[in-house]
């Protein structure tokens, strides 16, 4: 059992950003998502993209907004439960909070901060029949530790930057990859599709376009896909793997959460805009994206006010008796539950004589 | 008269922000502040301090904060009253605005953002009788211009950055810099005092320390200024100058607005912050430091969030008839008044064989 101060469904710029004000108030705070990765729809549909409109950046990368906040906030130390999907909460008699994961993990904690976006990012599966049988048996659709796939057979699905970018890094991996692709053209950054070209011709990478995969087969684990080319003759021929990663992209769902009893309006959770982001159950807060109230703006810029002012709301729920005095940074500097501490230098003070 | 969409009462990091959300709306932006810069608290206060809590910034100082900001703003080519104190509202029949500062500038507006932190940033004046009797007249608090003390022989008073500060600037530009302080010891950068030191040494700067300035004279004009020292003999002599700057900081104060009829708590104006910050007189907002609501952290990332809501909701007060539908900045870049266009890169489709 994880057990945390402030537990995070959702490790977007909002959810990530929650950390850092909470640490500010010496609460511990852990994430759970169901990406392999922090940062949400940032690092997971653009993070090549710039964003204009966060505040003091005139520009800045997606994916560089999600770096940057992983730095800012690593101080705090917060724990991750990555690739997993928050499915059920129970409520405990002492008003705190049993979330267990689709793989079973379980964390405890007084406050659950639901930072959830547009829902947990489900992958988007290719229609192969008994595709369900294979997953987790050779079939996955994200790719959390890449050593997994050491002196594999890899057979990749997709056309996009995702496909590219793992087909290039499994190359020195893998015992063998193939890129299975249903056109010849590649939608992605030019040097990736220049690179996948120079290790095709290097042999490294196997290139089957057009051309999709229709079928799996193997006893208890994934033995031989089944491709059949785009073209008119629509050749078919088998091909030994071991493992199968379609890699359609990701599409969030708000998924279980809707089941947790929070009043959902427009497929997103109702909260107080008044006070605190607070939901219908006390303890239960809903920031960023995935909230909504009169006024509500989908932006980056405005989950970072709701975690602010979510998390002075959380320190009163677990310490009602305390009185919060805030500090501005600047002012009490940062310390890191990691022992370090940043601080303004002082003015200095000197004579001329 | 000065006519724009969004008059913004305070050239703060919130007053700033909220020219970029305006011109996302293709709304036009006008700022007044009493101060001689852009940057409020952060420009005025403490420019040098590294602030930790901007969202993405691990670190960032305050200065630089306020020149992110104005390069962010800049294609949307904001005017500015600088150095003048917004002093009268007039609600006319139309339900527009007409602010008048007290330097008589007038600005006329549908729509008024009242950003104005903590109050007009006034100057702590020494107390010197007469003082008044010259001010405009050879006495200045805050310097505008520097071109204006060209070949003039100035006195500045202060010991801190400011006044270190502004006498390295004005050796190379005035006839004659005298800086007089009532301690040997300065409050500033290592560098500036050091640098103080340096022209003191070349005759640039004449060092009066530890001493006070106590009395002015001249007909219609200072003409000079009369110097205490601060040793037991408490020797005076008279100083012929053209111009006294004393640089004792601003404080600041709500001032004038409190007397607008807006409803007032704690030194603050108070909101509506359930839907968009708007006060008790419809058409005037009020966003950053300067609000109130329950809930309110005095935090300049609340101050950004409350500035973008507050411009949908100008946004229909002044289109009452059109429909906003919001585009990711990401996705329909950003379109400068100035004709500048920002976009993201298109994605690139590549065939490859
Ligand atoms: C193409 C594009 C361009 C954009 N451009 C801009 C822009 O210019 N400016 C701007 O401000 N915004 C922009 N946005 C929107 C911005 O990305 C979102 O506002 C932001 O990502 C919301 O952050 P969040 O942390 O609230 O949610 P998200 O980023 O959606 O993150 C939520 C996370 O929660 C996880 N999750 C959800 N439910 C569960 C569950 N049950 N279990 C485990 N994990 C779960 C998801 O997997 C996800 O990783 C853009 C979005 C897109 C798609
Ligand atoms: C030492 C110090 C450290 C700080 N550290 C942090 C930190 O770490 N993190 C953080 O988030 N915040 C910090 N703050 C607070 C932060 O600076 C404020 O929240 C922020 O400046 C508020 O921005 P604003 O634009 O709302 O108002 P301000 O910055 O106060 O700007 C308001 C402007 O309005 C002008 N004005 C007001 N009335 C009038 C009028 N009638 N006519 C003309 N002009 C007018 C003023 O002159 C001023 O320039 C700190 C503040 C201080 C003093």
């Amino acid at each position: 059992m994880i057990k945390t101060d402030i537990l995070i469904i959702g490790a977007g710029p909002t959810g990530l950003f929650t950390v850092f004000e909470a640490g500010l108030l010496k609460l511990k705070c852990h994430l759970i998502d169901a990406l392999p990765q922090p940062g949400g729809q940032c690092a997971e549909i653009y993070p090549k993209k710039p964003i204009y409109d966060i505040p003091a950046f005139p520009e800045v990368l997606a994916g560089d907004l999600v770096d940057n906040l992983m730095e800012q906030i690593k101080p705090f130390e917060p724990g991750f439960t990555l690739g997993e999907r928050a499915d059920t909460i129970e409520k405990l008699d002492d008003g705190t909070f049993i979330v267990t994961t689709n793989k079973g993990t379980k964390h405890h904690a007084p406050v659950v901060a639901i930072a959830g976006g547009l829902g947990s990012f489900e992958p988007r599966k290719p229609l192969i029949e008994n595709l369900g049988q294979y997953e987790d048996k050779g079939v996955r659709y994200m790719i959390k530790d890449p050593e997994f796939y050491r002196d594999k057979k890899v057979v990749i699905a997709g056309g996009g930057d995702s496909a590219l970018d793992w087909s290039i890094f499994l190359a020195d991996v893998a015992e063998e990859v193939t890129l299975v692709h249903r056109r010849n053209e590649f939608r992605g950054a030019l040097d990736s599709v220049d690179k996948v070209k120079e290790l095709k011709d290097l042999g490294k990478i196997n290139l089957i376009t057009p051309a999709e995969i229709v079928q799996l087969e193997g006893e208890d684990h994934l033995e031989a896909v089944l491709i059949r080319k785009n073209n008119e003759a629509k050749e078919e021929f088998w091909l030994p793997v071991d493992e199968f990663i379609p890699l359609f992209g990701l599409s969030p769902k708000l998924g279980p959460i809707a089941d947790w009893g929070l009043e959902i309006e427009k497929n997103a959770i109702k909260v107080d805009n008044s006070l605190d982001y607070q939901t219908n159950i006390p303890g239960i807060y809903a920031i960023g994206d995935v909230n909504t109230y009169p006024g509500k703006l989908k932006l980056i810029l405005c989950g970072f006010h709701e975690a602010t002012l979510m998390c002075q709301s959380a320190y009163q729920r677990i310490f009602p008796d305390k009185k919060y005095v805030m500090k501005y940074t600047t002012v009490g500097g940062v310390t890191g539950f990691d022992g370090s501490k940043k601080e303004a230098p002082k003015a200095v003070v000197k004579a001329i004589n």
